[in-house]
């Protein structure tokens, strides 16, 4: 059953409209009566189409959908701006796999140059690309794809643990920080998870960082791309704290 | 440091040719005395540049590199075969992750139709994918795309643990069976993962699978794009068999 995430007071009037509402009669092909999933990112309604036109669709509210489906800490990607389109992929397999929230972040190795008047029009594109996924994904809430800040610029005092993916760092032995980390996460944690651009973090960076809390974990014994490192994050969160294994 | 994987009797002879001279010259644009990493897919060697043509590089070999970079479990990825070139983005990913070999393989939902005459030059096409992949991270052993079987014509009999990826394990309560599975693998044991196409797996081979010893298996209260239960798969294996915690 597809998913739809619109504002709180559309919600209340039973209304769906714009682009989602063209995807409901035109892509997905629904009927009145068919059954969607309709969310105001706080809770998730289980909902009969009772109208359809392609810029206007009605439902009424069924019943209210339980079960949590986030992750119990929120995760905050600081991406090193990678070269092309592998920031889209990264938002949307980074959703499925239930980040909180996204910083494209300007790392001296990124190549991507800051134009600022196309900063908005990006944003804009990365959240609608974040919309999308958790809609597939049955998120609850929407990940934000916040601003496309410089490293120097963003504000890490507010995160309970902080995590610099680092590839040396298997070179100097380590296999322990990250995992000895994410092991003890607790349920509302905060973390910052900084992962550098193709090139990777510079040595000023990683300096800079260390100084801030971080901890330069390595991801294994293999050199993963700048967007599978995301992927390998993620996963791990979830393996570690929503999977359970018999005893 | 670039790796090349060559045949067993060019590493021998000290000579590189084909494409990877290509690469060595004109991409990477290497000097006479620039380091490489080269490997016949059993040892890794750090070598010397000491000629350089288009068409055909000379090394010497200076001292063979040691330290594991492979999964301790032998991964094969049955996917159901995906939309588009997603399947090509599986190999360059699954392979950094650490799988070791992967058959696109063809489901009833697949939407894939396979013509017998391009099979083998798809089959190339992904052989090479998952080359570059385990050169650019530094894999000892080169994953091969064997083949682009039926499902009902696999033979799944030398497996010691055969996992199905089925969303549908959750709302049956699974948050157990994936877990419970990797953390009880030991070295050199064989998985099999099986992972439906993008409508999933159709009943019939969800009990024909089932029949053969698969367990269906929930990977976390998000429903994955298929490409990205393949990601989780692997990053969550390597999590659990590769990195350790202090304790």
């Amino acid at each position: 059953m597809q998913k739809y995430f619109i504002p709180k007071e559309k919600l209340k009037l039973g209304i769906i409209d714009t682009d989602d509402a063209f995807h409901i009669t035109s892509v997905m092909r629904c009927h009145i009566g068919d059954e969607i999933l309709v969310s105001d990112c706080e809770n998730t309604y289980n909902c009969k189409i009772t109208s359809l036109k392609n810029d206007l669709v009605t439902f009424e509210i069924m019943y209210q959908e339980i079960g949590n489906k986030e992750l119990p800490v929120f995760v905050s990607i600081f991406q090193g701006y990678p070269k092309g389109d592998k920031m889209e992929e990264i938002i949307k397999h980074g959703v499925e796999l239930g980040a909180y929230e996204f910083y494209p972040t300007i790392m001296k190795r990124s190549v991507f140059k800051l134009e600022e008047k196309k900063k908005e029009s990006k944003l804009a594109r990365f959240n609608k690309i974040s919309k999308e996924a958790a809609e597939q994904s049955f998120r609850q809430y929407v990940p934000q794809v916040c601003d496309i800040p410089y490293l120097k610029t963003i504000d890490f005092s507010k995160y309970d643990k902080k995590i610099l993916c680092f590839e040396e760092a298997y070179k100097n032995g380590d296999l322990y920080n990250f995992k000895t980390i994410i092991s003890s996460l607790k349920k509302d944690d905060k973390i910052a998870i900084v992962i550098g651009p193709e090139g990777g973090i510079d040595k000023t960076e990683y300096d800079y960082l260390l100084s801030l809390g971080f901890i330069p974990a390595s991801l294994g014994p293999r050199i993963l791309r700048t967007e599978t490192a995301v992927f390998y994050c993620l996963s791990s969160i979830s393996y570690e704290m929503e999977l359970k294994k018999s005893e």
